[in-house]
């Protein structure tokens, strides 16, 4: 006899409303939908309703849903040992350590791991400070890295408003993003060469003796898919070289096959001194993130101690899913596979919606990693719902979000942007006839535009 | 084919090594013990030495090692649906919540999940704050809340430490703890009122109006099974309902069984407005945790947007895991059977372990939550290492502990104290023999006195 319950879907409801209090939203202002099934890249809902996941869910689910190995890894793992405290040594932790050092650039081979992103990011503040010595960390404003009160302080997005005044010694800069330019600048090299000017000269005023990190989405995720400039990241090494600052590549969201490599960094060839990562790792099957640190962090921590921790650090089960996980990625070539999508069909299909589009200002992403931008009016690139806008004044994101689930598509809707972030195993067939619905949808966007 | 590799104990313990960065420790002086298999009450190494669990890991595994029903629930879920968004509606999600409602007392009864109990303290305090329109927080010197930026700087204990300056907005306070009286108090009852007295001064003199919330560990962990007088929780209640403060229980330890409750404060009959748990919940088979939040609370966040949340809350693999061991603690009496081990078998003994034993202090605790002080005078009551000793100060901890391990029994030692802290689920013989082990263990201890 099983232990789990069977409920109907409209008891699904009735208990979520009565008692989960759910994240980001106001309680009453919410309907969130029963799910009862997910296999592959769709989901289905109690009335039957099948969605294609255009969003991966929080853009995690890299690997799709229930993948049979994965499932069954999980399951051998729970019967072999689901828990150990993270003062042993487990197989599962040591061998996804291995996996996971083997592919991070560079000299970064020991992995500290957490239950997810913002522990990550929380843990690699951590380090930087005490690594250097200094207290402030710079963050960009365009930016989300969770939401415990370092990593909602590291934010720079409208999330970490209301936890205001949080945790000190956080700077913000202005990261490169072409299309919004905060340089003047008008093409990726001035973008480039001037977003490395402004983050030298926040520096210099700052002064770099007391700068511990530079923090940075190796991609803007949420944010907006801002692909930095060929040489801005190679630049931001420099600049942390000179001046002993530790670089922090968040990849929580970037990293595990959605830009197309194992890390996003990969694609520029560069190697931060840590990288946090999460949700692609094990595509969230279960709960797990970490940090991957250079030998030279490492070395400070050998012979004096690291103050943090946490009870579910290294958790045999989630280490054990990101290990099969992983020899998934590679046995299927879901690295190689999220690449070729990008280059072959979402980049040509959605040079040709924009071309088609009025409200499509700008398209940008690799990998399975994309971003449309949508606009009010193309030549002066007002966007199509103001930042952070919500109710109202977000109606027209609402009407296009609601043309892409009539049509049997799960947007990801952000501002006035659409990302197209399906599972990173989406086959082509799949991918065509989603994008082929965003097409179809934007026109409800191009109503709005004039 | 399994995607998980099988390995031998020394490519386990050299993976470690070379990959693992260890939580709360310096990296090179630190062995970790590579563990092949646990099972019930007990663990075993790859050199086939089995222990005798009385620390429960990190007094977490409350249900015992490899539960088959527990196992069954995690896999069979595994199958349906492992991951899913926070946004959506699931049943394992509706189902955990309706039942940790069910059992959390008074108008407790929507939850917030998360991935652990660090978390949980965040939002909780991101709760409070918003709730009340105030800052400041109160805690307890001998506390631990975490390891994230809020939750570490709401740690009373040395581990924060190395975290500050952190997160602002933190007042300090002393709890009742009549063994080391802060408050010169002779008995319980002088002990909580003066307590209390020092509580209502110490809002005085902060001013009541800036104070959003009192956050304290119902019977507080780590920092030595403290538990309070008769009265002094709802004291607390009492203080909190005269200055409109959110009163905060941390159970991620003591809640689940381990205090021979479903929540320590139950013992006590008190209804605070929010109860943190972890641990227990599921017994970290699947990392979860989260906060349970009054009806006042839920309803601020009715029209009005949480500003919180996280990628894995509310996750259908780890809610599937607390229902199932919900549902097995319901069946198998788990709660009762804790209680009763405290008060039947683990109360007395340690009386008699006390009697005996001049390195013996003070024993207290309930269910299966309880502390051995150890001293180097019983009269002047000198703990037996200094307080945060480590290396050479801490020797005499070291050598009782080697001494429990030498005869297969895994103990809790965290200062100048031993914890009786086994899965709540260990028959009455296995304790017997546990506490048999430890009462010859005390020797060395007793070596030191003097
Ligand atoms: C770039 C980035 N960093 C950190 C986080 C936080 O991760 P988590 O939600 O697991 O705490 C996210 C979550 O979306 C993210 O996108
Ligand atoms: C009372 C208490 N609160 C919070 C925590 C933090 O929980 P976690 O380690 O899951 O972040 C702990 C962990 O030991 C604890 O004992």
């Amino acid at each position: 006899m099983s232990d789990l319950p069977q409920l109907s879907g409209e008891q699904v409801h009735e208990l979520d409303r009565a008692h989960v209090f759910h994240s980001w939203s106001a309680q009453d202002l919410i309907d969130p939908l029963p799910i009862e099934s997910a296999k592959g890249v769709r989901f289905t809902d109690y009335a039957g309703t099948e969605y294609l996941d255009f969003s991966s869910q929080l853009v995690n689910v890299n690997i799709g849903y229930q993948h049979p190995r994965l499932v069954a890894a999980i399951q051998e793992q729970a019967g072999r040992m689901a828990t150990l405290a993270p003062g042993f040594a487990n197989d599962m932790r040591s061998e996804a350590a291995r996996m996971i050092a083997e592919k991070a650039p560079g000299d970064l081979e020991h992995v500290f791991f957490t239950n997810g992103g913002a522990e990550a990011n929380e843990n690699a503040l951590r380090m930087a400070r005490i690594h250097t010595g200094r207290h402030k960390i710079l963050s960009a404003y365009r930016s989300y890295h969770g939401a415990t009160a370092g990593s909602i302080a590291l934010t720079g997005d409208p999330r970490r408003w209301a936890s205001e005044p949080g945790m000190p010694g956080v700077v913000r800069y202005w990261g490169p993003y072409l299309y919004r330019s905060a340089f003047y600048a008008t093409s990726e090299e001035e973008e480039r060469d001037r977003a490395l000017q402004h983050l030298r000269d926040t520096i210099a005023v700052e002064g770099p003796q007391t700068i511990a990190a530079i923090i940075l989405e190796t991609v803007v995720g949420t944010n907006g898919i801002l692909v930095p400039p060929d040489g801005y990241l190679a630049g931001v090494r420099e600049i942390c070289d000179e001046h002993g600052i530790v670089m922090i590549a968040d990849e929580v969201m970037a990293g595990f096959a959605r830009c197309g490599e194992w890390f996003a960094i990969d694609h520029w060839g560069v190697t931060p001194d840590i990288i946090t990562f999460a949700k692609g790792v094990n595509s969230g099957y279960v709960p797990i993130g970490g940090t991957i640190v250079s030998g030279a962090i490492r070395e400070t921590f050998g012979p004096k101690p690291y103050p943090g921790g946490l009870t579910y650090q290294g958790h045999p089960l989630a280490c054990a899913s990101a290990v099969a996980s992983m020899r998934i990625f590679e046995d299927e070539g879901v690295v190689e596979h999220s690449r070729r999508m990008g280059e072959e069909v979402i980049g040509p299909r959605l040079a040709e919606i924009e071309a088609k589009h009025p409200s499509v200002g700008e398209v940008r992403g690799l990998g399975t990693f994309w971003a449309l931008e949508l606009v009010k009016d193309p030549q002066t690139r007002e966007p199509l719902v103001p930042y952070n806008a919500s109710g109202e004044a977000a109606a027209p994101m609402g009407a296009f979000a609601a043309a892409c689930k009539e049509r049997g598509l799960w947007p990801f809707v952000h501002f006035n942007r659409t990302h197209v972030v399906p599972p990173c195993v989406i086959e082509e067939d799949d991918l065509r006839a989603g994008l082929d619905i965003l097409d179809e949808a934007l026109e409800v966007a191009d109503g709005y535009v004039g």
